[in-house]
């Protein structure tokens, strides 16, 4: 049986500037990976309807799940919600279990819940919301599309509540050989073990250390008795 | 006059599985901010033949320029330039001119040019190399496409290469506003601004600092004076 798949859609003019580095791609894939769903394409766009809607229709027909991203705040420029309620042909407003969250919440904290706020409970018509333990405004999950907050720890805390509904598939798992040589040298014999395990997949990754070159070799499978055979194979190729 | 676009493909199991945190869509976007091109998109795709193809055509079509980075190096994991040439119905085959690259560096370093390593001479038919100063094998450019590196350092290198080649545009500026309280107490003045300068992009980025929240509000423009103007009008409504 083959893993479940995923894509991810960041959104943000801050990422594409160069302003902001984002971090909730390298967390995503690290989570991913861990239960067993692969995934298969990342895409960034700039805070802009058309590029939004295009994104979302295109990886959410091709992949099991997506993930978002940003732009799901109070301000003007956060126009994720409305547009994933687009890209479904879906109504979006003022949703009275997503108020009830934020009304609870700004109750308990002293501040009002005033016009600018409550554009963060427009939610599309039938989604399902995703907590925010961290500072209330929800995200959602429309269809295949699980729409999440760009600051990494919100965005973080959501993913924590969405990964336990997914099926997962069989965990990647990964053994690393560090090599010495410079790929020009390993590249044969490795393309020789990578055709005897075509189940796995075999990367190299070259890096220069004080003017001298190696290559990190990184095998992974879901059968960890086949990884094992592999890497030892590989070891005894390039012992130490 | 508008701007150059262009987007960005990185390519890489490695980066999608979240052994590696890809540095150099970060360091490109900042590079092109500088220069007036805007960044419109970028995909990541793994070292897949159909995804390589699909994402090339389609972000080639799409924009004036895209960047790749990944695939590229001696080992059979590495099939972007296979690749590219499909995209483009090219023949592809190891290259007299690239190839006196590599067997000159070769020669210098001692090293054997064997068949793998002669791998990195493989160039699509009608591209121009783009130069390594680092480990000599070249990038190249075919059509709209600029193919480069994924280590950082041999990307980087190579897009100080690239860069020179390219038309810009206006470079983007920017100026930055802390704000020391919540996005939606400022969302409402923060989209009158907006309204009234709409040819400048102000973007909102919370955070949460010590208990407390405050957003740093960027305006970004190609007209320094439209930018100050803005940005002193926000100041003035916000007092620090």
């Amino acid at each position: 049986m083959t893993n479940p798949t995923a894509a991810m859609l960041v959104i943000g003019d801050e990422i594409l500037s160069g302003r902001t580095r984002d971090a909730n791609m390298h967390y995503l894939a690290g989570e991913l990976t861990k239960i067993g769903i692969d995934l298969c394409e990342v895409r960034v766009v700039s805070d802009d309807a058309e590029a939004i809607v295009a994104a979302v229709q295109a990886l959410s027909g091709a992949y099991d799940t997506v993930f978002t991203s940003g732009g799901i705040g109070p301000t003007h420029d956060d126009i994720t919600a409305d547009n994933i309620a687009r890209a479904f042909d879906r109504p979006i407003g003022v949703r009275a279990d997503a108020r009830a969250v934020l009304q609870a919440h700004y109750d308990r904290t002293g501040l009002e819940l005033n016009e600018a706020r409550l554009r963060m409970a427009r939610i599309p018509e039938g989604a399902t919301l995703i907590d925010n333990p961290i500072s209330a405004a929800p995200g959602f999950t429309l269809e295949n599309v699980h729409v999440m907050a760009g600051v990494p720890a919100i965005f973080q805390a959501m993913v924590a509540s969405v990964l336990p509904t997914l099926r997962g598939g069989a965990p990647l798992l990964s053994q690393t050989l560090q090599i010495n040589r410079g790929e020009g040298d390993i590249a044969k014999p490795l393309s020789d073990l990578a055709a005897r395990y075509p189940d796995l997949s075999l990367g190299s990754y070259p890096f220069q250390r004080d003017g001298a070159y190696g290559a990190n070799i990184v095998i992974r499978g879901n059968d960890g008795a086949r990884v094992d055979a592999a890497i030892a194979e590989l070891s005894s190729l390039f012992p130490a």
